[in-house]
């Protein structure tokens, strides 16, 4: 059987090879203790993309203030790529020692702004490059999308529906944390249970329960006995109108008994006339408190333009399209090399290969405020003058934590509060917007 | 600090909520013993598709064999959703002891066939559901995605270069093991240690590897002398010509000392106009010898553009646009009821909904042979008298394994070798080729 699971242990071998040669050369060219600083940043916005919300920073403080490699490990990497005792022993005692500013999760970002910010040995850079870019994508390509679809919901609900649709079970939990900064709901129990959140949704059962009984009706009256007022009725496993009727029935049965039905979920079909039509039933029959949730694999897209019309929809479900960001399922994630500490005076550096030129020199992005509201930001060498929010901060000075981590909560609020003093047009579904980011 | 990996343990909270509430209905309503045939399939491919490479089985069986609720998960059901001590106590004995017939891992597959049929109570369908989905998804549309890299690279090599590039750690260890099914090779360490596969590959050094030494040249000489052998050189830190000419120089001061490197990598720029002339310079120096890698994100229709313009490139290296599968970042995988056991009488079932009607009976695969070359699959009834080989085989009954899992090496090998006997348009990699699936 395969050892499929990852722990925290495991994390100092997300590497290729080159990594562990890489380094154990420049320890033998006596280049233990030159240090350098790295940017991490996302080299231009996906076309689909005004801004990015910054999520993932507490994966990788964690990360970093916990990396050891483990005797089985340093055993595996001696045999796999050769290396000999000297740099066995070094990585037997290596530790990160070095420090980390970053920006809060859940700030807005931009190409070209570095996000985070390492300032370590280089050999402490290069092993830890790979996880750090790896996990900073992830969670910031859910937050970013996630973002777009709970901004189309406007005031109605948005929920991550069918979890299962991630590319694995990890990438799933990852995305139910990016739901939970961004203000979305969802329904992984596995999550929910994770991360501490305690307001898990129930969602809709599935068609094969109703087909588990002799018919709908049946399958309506146990359903509505058990959870009716907890999930939402699907309509569709059979006629959709046939099975709304059903529902308007076994609602009215629950009302002989004191009880309210929650809702129902259209998973097919024309969901905006099916909307319509379902309000207008479910009214005519003085069920207007029963909820619509639509649940047919919506995005922002499809969310706005059910929006725009009006649509009597209360509650907007996504899946495959927001888990694996169908539109952009990466980001441009690099971790490149600004600065090298030489006799303790810093120097710039930068690649010069054609198109992808980097900024040399240790930086700050200094987001700028007039009457209240953003109007741009300028990405500037850390000591300079400007004047401006400075939204890289220190968390980790020479390898410990300096600084207390937020709640998912306190994340949440605090992207809900920035979000409000950027313009609203930036966060438009359909049109490009340019935020102003000077060099 | 967030709880962010998932064991073995985790899996049966691997669901919406709905399941646990669906399952506790089904078990009041006396439906326990109603046992019920679920097919998991993939409902259409996806358009640039021809075939799908089946992977993912190990995981699942694993899974399904082990599933089993914690007393920790029990409290935390019961308290986000409710669930009383009966149904607690149902849970608390849960196992899984259905059949699960399968594909062989490696075989390849179209749309509709049933991959996977799991007969079983229903409740222990409903629980197992969304895993299975998940993991099932992941695995095929990696192994799918890379047998198309390896394909368009005919007799070259194919690697999977910065892993680092997947939705998660977890996303970039399964596609590594995708690889291995497809015959691709890798460079993920973490990945090659828990596969147990003993040929991880080198890679080249990163770009700040050779910024950290006062010049280029004075970079490579540290590299050649410590793994000239084992990695590529990126020639483009700088400029490309000059970091050939500084190549060229170090591997014939290597020769002076015996030894021969490896290889030079391609990382940007136009990598036909490259490799051409850095083949030129490297034989014009007698450095015949010295392989040319391309690793500026390659995927199968960029492969197949050098290959027709017979770039002489000897290794493709892949990333995001491989791991993350971006012209496909998803499968219609379903899992549908197809038959109920009612009275020990199996009852074919079916879902009626617009565009989404599935088949209904106990179902089974036939791989039709004709001198030696396949010539169609028919989905017919389990017990219909159809020439042509069962692609369904029995690996769990009861709730115990009745098979031997191949390992890796093994299912790479019944891959390549069931590949041979379609015919080769099938595998054309801008052509949309329909192999025939009768119903």
């Amino acid at each position: 059987m395969p050892n499929n699971f990852i722990t925290r242990e495991d994390l100092p071998l997300f590497n290729n090879g080159s990594r562990f040669l890489t380094g154990a050369a420049l320890l033998k060219d006596g280049k233990r203790d030159l240090a350098g600083t790295f940017d991490l940043f996302v080299r231009e916005l996906p076309s689909v993309r005004n801004y990015l919300v910054f999520a993932g920073l507490e994966y990788i403080i964690e990360y970093l203030i916990n990396f050891k490699f483990t005797d089985k490990q340093l055993a595996y990497l001696k045999k796999a790529y050769g290396l000999d005792e000297q740099t066995v022993d070094y990585y037997k005692k290596f530790k990160f020692t070095g420090d980390v500013d970053a920006m809060p999760e859940g700030t807005l970002c931009f190409a070209a702004e570095p996000i985070i910010r390492i300032t370590a040995p280089i050999i402490e850079g290069i092993m830890t490059e790979l996880y750090t870019n790896n996990i900073i994508m992830l969670q910031t390509m859910h937050a970013s999308k996630i973002a777009r679809a709970v901004f189309a919901a406007k005031r109605k609900k948005f929920i991550i529906g069918a979890s299962s649709r991630s590319h694995g079970a990890e990438s799933a939990v990852k995305a139910v944390r990016a739901a939970e900064i961004t203000g979305a709901n969802f329904t992984l129990t596995l999550a929910a249970m994770q991360l501490k959140i305690n307001k898990p949704e129930g969602g809709a059962a599935p068609h094969y329960y109703i087909m588990s009984y002799p018919d709908e009706l049946c399958a309506f009256r146990s359903y509505a006995y058990y959870f009716g007022q907890k999930m939402f009725f699907l309509i569709d496993t059979y006629k959709s109108i046939t099975g709304l009727k059903n529902f308007i029935i076994v609602a009215k049965e629950m009302e002989q008994r004191g009880k309210k039905m929650r809702g129902i979920a259209l998973d097919s079909g024309d969901l905006y006339k099916l909307s319509v039509l379902a309000r207008k039933m479910l009214d005519r029959a003085d069920l207007n408190y029963v909820k619509i949730a639509a649940m047919s694999n919506l995005d922002e897209h499809k969310i706005k333009k059910l929006e725009d019309k009006k649509a009597p929809i209360d509650i907007y479900a996504g899946a495959t399209a927001i888990l694996n960001v169908t539109d952009a399922p990466k980001l441009e994630v690099v971790y490149k090399l600004s600065a090298l500490k030489d006799k303790n005076q810093w120097m710039p550096k930068m690649k010069l290969s054609s198109k992808k030129i980097s900024l040399p020199g240790r930086k700050q992005v200094f987001r700028i405020e007039k009457h209240g509201q953003y109007i741009g930001d300028v990405i500037g060498l850390e000591n300079e003058k400007i004047k401006g929010k400075k939204l890289l901060v220190p968390y980790i000075k020479n390898g410990k934590l300096v600084k207390k981590l937020p709640s998912l909560e306190g994340i949440r609020k605090y992207y809900e509060r920035e979000k409000k003093k950027f313009k609203r047009e930036l966060f438009a579904i359909d049109k490009k917007v340019k935020y102003p980011v000077e060099i």
